[in-house]
């Protein structure tokens, strides 16, 4: 048996107990205490260091749970063989943020697909989080339902049916951590069988995602009411992905005509789908809310996708499908299959927070802040009422400008880069042969990202960019 | 304009201003106050209700920035047209806990897939989320990097490195959000067009998610070290699923030979692949670990599988692929499509939990506790010596129980049940024709969830189902 010459700090951070454990295990692992070593004991231990037993006796127990050291009883303590033991060097990360500064080309971004995360509720979600762990329910840990917790799911369908006319039982409710992985889910489902047709222009991610899954794919031109039935019905596509809120990236809302229509498409034949993307439906601004197609579906043909990434942040991570009941009796079980993508700690701080009013308050509180941006930057490029016609339609995060005198796309780009202002080409959005619009180049302007003021000085430079000058 | 007569609770837990906005919230949800309309000044309701008027000021500015009043300057406050506004009936929900307390046939339940979570760090997991969400980082509300966070990506290749001897570079690692997930990630990113042999018996889950993925699957038998490389190469397969360092459910562990025979036979062509998974391999009692199959690979064939699932819980939801170096450059770009499954404020805990050495303690303290566990129950199961043959090869979680008297599977769980035991039939694990063992029937034990206590209970009764009697 051998003296530790532990030198204590007793001023220091760290609590006595712990230096104590440390310099055991650091000397076990460098060999300087071996295999069988006897230590001394507590009692011995804690008068040459002056400390008190307790103290002591807590540092060999952490190192008895960890392997380190074997209590004989009536004995002593013993270093154990570490063969195998753990032990991960955590060094320091090397400084790898070599964030290169990149001076960026751009004053304003003005990107359609960003969020104001300015008045996310930080410190709601935060004690949230805090309380759903301190309730300290150690099943959260365990695996859960793979479609989801069924509470969450329950609070969605009411939810659904609420805001968006959505009619389900949570029973059709399957969670995932975003819309590329229930996509995903869903080509694992159906099968890759299916011809998927697609908007043109349309959400280009969801095509590349699609094609990516190994889906054979087809796009169908989207008119002032949405997509074209008759040619959705000559592509021979058996699905159509469709966005008829608020259509990405046009904006266009689909009438109920329409909507009947497609509905009607989808009825004819017992293998044909609606995908209906109700990506940002939370957002608009005038008149009361577009209900969502899977309201009005009667046989079970729609597919509902919806996302908390645009209405909450798309870092938490959770959206969810919305299958027709005779789709989850029949794939339920391949369903099944596949564990859930979503921890069941952020399952449950989402249901609080929408349980607890939390959720409704900030959808109005952003809907507020996105309608007056709407409503700014919409107001500023008036200006350009001889050059452009600018369509917002009153929802979404992101306005269009089309320039129906013939300015080229390159040009609108080109002058507005020139002014250090970063705007979106429609063409950008067309899959594709008919790159090419009739009514001439289109861009789009997010206004999501960008303060009130930061708008109205972007405004500025694009009326300079493009203004008839 | 109009007396409001709230009638507030001074006593209440719910703060003054809070009581106010309700009120004024749900009457202009009732229409009982109506657009237009105008509300008393913040100085006559202070009055009226004998409060401060910051309170009342406060409760208004709430109701302005939800989008229920406007604040016209110099006027005064006007209830908005609330066309749209959100208002969602949290309603109770209902107590759909139904936990129909079945009564389970079982007192006690072998099974070899639980993990024991009464030793889960609960506190310092609840402290790393509290601190890490304090940090108030809002770029963790963003999406982050689709492979995952670059430090924790880091993280997991030094630990790989130190503890598995695994050799990649932190641009290897993929995380996702659990081992299903990435065999579809990889399915997405490979194409299906891969045969793929599974060991037989093996872990049954994930060849039904490769069958539901569309793999083209077939089985190789395990013999004493491990997948038959000749039948392998008679299978036609070109891509190989082993678990090397503790096959599951058998134990087998591939010696260096045949590790290195699979190799070659994975180098022999160049779209054949060797898919590691290496689910427990954090959990062998005696002697040294077995590194890993993927750090003896010198040409890129081996696509190592990890998760926390087993070493951490599997309601964490985080598992990690590392790619061979050529298949990063091949298929980076499509890796890049799929967004990142995993939150990223999981991943910085994560991180935290493995860097600040809570990672290191809790493997050695499961270490230990499992260790303890599978000594006790191999221990009370001797008795047992004259009817079977137990196996626990001093690692992971389950011991094998083989019956080579030729007592017939049926009996041995019929006599266990009649007991109130659950065991675990190893044909489960096996695939297709080959179910009958010649070595005669065999039981998984799985001893991660019980107690020490339990476990020499369970074994009693084991002993009394089993034994000559």
């Amino acid at each position: 048996m051998r003296e530790l010459a532990i030198s204590l700090d007793a001023e220091g951070s760290r609590p006595l107990y712990e230096q104590i454990y440390s310099y055991i295990k650091h000397e076990i692992q460098e060999g300087q205490l071996l295999p069988g070593e006897r230590l001394p004991s507590s009692r011995s231990l804690s008068s040459s260091l002056e400390v008190s037993r307790s103290t002591v006796d807590l540092a060999y127990e952490q190192l008895v749970s960890e392997g380190y050291l074997d209590a004989v009883p009536y004995k002593g303590y013993y270093v154990c063989r570490i063969e195998g033991l753990y032990s991960l060097d955590s060094g320091k990360v090397q400084e790898k943020e070599k964030r290169e500064e990149t001076d960026s080309p751009w004053d304003y971004d003005l990107t359609p697909n960003g969020i104001d995360l300015d008045s996310f509720p930080y410190d709601v979600w935060r004690k949230l989080t805090r309380n759903v762990l301190l309730d300290d329910k150690r099943e959260l840990f365990q695996l859960g339902d793979p479609r989801g917790e069924w509470e969450l799911r329950e609070t969605i369908s009411r939810y659904l049916h609420q805001a968006r006319g959505v009619s389900c039982r949570p029973e059709q409710v399957v969670l995932g951590a975003g819309n590329d992985y229930l996509l995903m889910l869903l080509s694992a489902v159906l099968g890759t069988g299916h011809r998927v047709a697609m908007e043109s222009p349309t959400y280009k991610h969801a095509y590349r995602i699609f094609e990516q899954l190994g889906f054979s794919l087809t796009t169908v031109p989207v008119d002032a009411q949405g997509m074209s039935v008759e040619q959705l019905e000559a592509s021979g596509a058996d699905t159509a992905y469709v966005m008829p809120s608020h259509q990405y990236p046009l904006g266009v809302v689909m009438p109920i005509k329409r909507r009947l229509e497609l509905l009607k498409w989808a009825s004819e034949r017992e293998d044909r789908y609606l995908i209906e993307d109700d990506y940002d439906s939370e957002f608009r601004y005038k008149g009361k809310p577009i209900p969502a197609l899977q309201g009005s579906d009667r046989n079970g043909r729609v597919i509902y996708l919806g996302t908390f990434s645009k209405s909450i942040a798309p870092g938490i991570r959770i959206s969810y499908l919305v299958l027709p009941e005779a789709l989850v009796k029949e794939c339920g079980k391949r369903l099944l299959r596949f564990s859930s993508t979503v921890s069941r700690i952020d399952q449950i701080v989402l249901n609080r927070f929408i349980q607890e009013g939390y959720f409704e308050r900030h959808l109005n509180r952003m809907r507020r802040i996105y309608g007056r941006k709407h409503d700014i930057l919409l107001g500023e490029l008036r200006r350009l009422s001889g050059v452009c016609r600018i369509r917002g339609e009153n929802a979404g995060v992101h306005l269009l400008a089309e320039f129906p005198g013939g300015m080229p796309e390159e040009k609108i780009i080109r002058r507005a880069e020139e002014q250090r202002v970063r705007v979106y080409p429609l063409s950008e959005y067309t899959i594709g042969e008919s790159r090419e619009r009739k009514s001439g180049a289109a861009v789009l302007l997010g206004y999501a990202t960008l303060s009130e003021q930061e708008l109205i000085e972007a405004a500025d430079r694009l009326v300079r960019a493009w203004g008839p000058g």
